[in-house]
């Protein structure tokens, strides 16, 4: 078995900002030499997210206004009274979701003809990291 | 390490759909051989998703109302403009999450006694792959 | 490869509830002997979570007054058929997610400085079961 992990290093200009990371994977994925196995691609901050979705400008609008409307950037949230003003990025973290496994089979990302792998900044202009993990052999 | 992968296809009638695929999924880890593990099913496409829950129809019912509710098929979505008419499916893909990892101890998936896995068509009646991908000894 | 499981057994007080699981997944990844690799903790229920976020008592309180918003507790769920009361338990636990990926590596959860796990209960008062599934090296 072996285990490749690297550390992807952001820092959005704006608060809220996708990055498209599915070339970035590939190339680790090379770098890690594993022909079989799984890829996780995980936020590790709680004010991020790492989904599967199409890279559609359109889309991405939607997405955006999506969340808006479901987990809301206000005033009121009872985690405001630690100071922060994020309590919507905590929310749209929990909605979006953290992690997502890519499959690598063949030493490929075994991804749909549409399947991109986005990280979803919600609370950016500061430094935040993703793991890129792959397991297999 | 065993790594076994198998593709699922899904060409539903309707255009919303629920598949039950725990039976299935069974099947496949018989013939991987596999006795512990971890068992990716993850829909390879971005309109259609995988959860856990309990096979009721009652919930389906459920599942289905809460979902046009969160994530409502409608005219205006910035995706439309493309010429398709599915950003909702979009949408309810990322809420429902598109993968599920499922434990395999013993030779068996290791659900609890309600948990069933399902593939769930937000844009059916065309081809649709599900990747089954197993990992372990 | 390595692969280590146990099963945690909750019976919260109140039917709601988060329960804080890091503490008891470092030892259990101790007892594992894992130094690289996934360790999956997953519900093993259809009225519970398990997600990653802050140990933070007000964005606690924010979590539980926005899932009660997005999939509130009322009567009326086509569910509620069966004799149950819990049609809400179930789609809180479709909108958390039933399961995370923790990645290990140098033999430590490898999560960020503010990463969490933690099991949240949707329907408990009753026996409830997480399993942690360990694989790697």
């Amino acid at each position: 078995m072996k285990a490749h992990t690297e550390y992807l290093l952001f820092h959005t200009k704006k608060r809220r900002e996708l990055v498209h990371l599915t070339p970035t994977l590939e190339e680790i994925l090379a770098k890690a030499g594993i022909a079989e196995g799984f890829m996780l691609v995980s936020a590790m901050h709680i004010t991020a997210g790492v989904f599967v979705n199409d890279d559609e400008p359109g889309l991405h609008e939607d997405i955006w206004k999506w969340l808006e409307h479901l987990a809301p950037f206000k005033e009121g949230y009872a985690h405001h009274r630690t100071g922060e003003d994020n309590g919507d990025a905590h929310l749209k973290s929990m909605l979006v979701h953290h992690e997502v496994i890519v499959p690598v089979t063949n030493g490929r990302l075994d991804l749909g003809t549409w399947q991109r792998v986005f990280y979803a900044e919600f609370d950016g202009q500061r430094d935040k990291r993703v793991i890129v993990k792959t397991l297999g052999e």
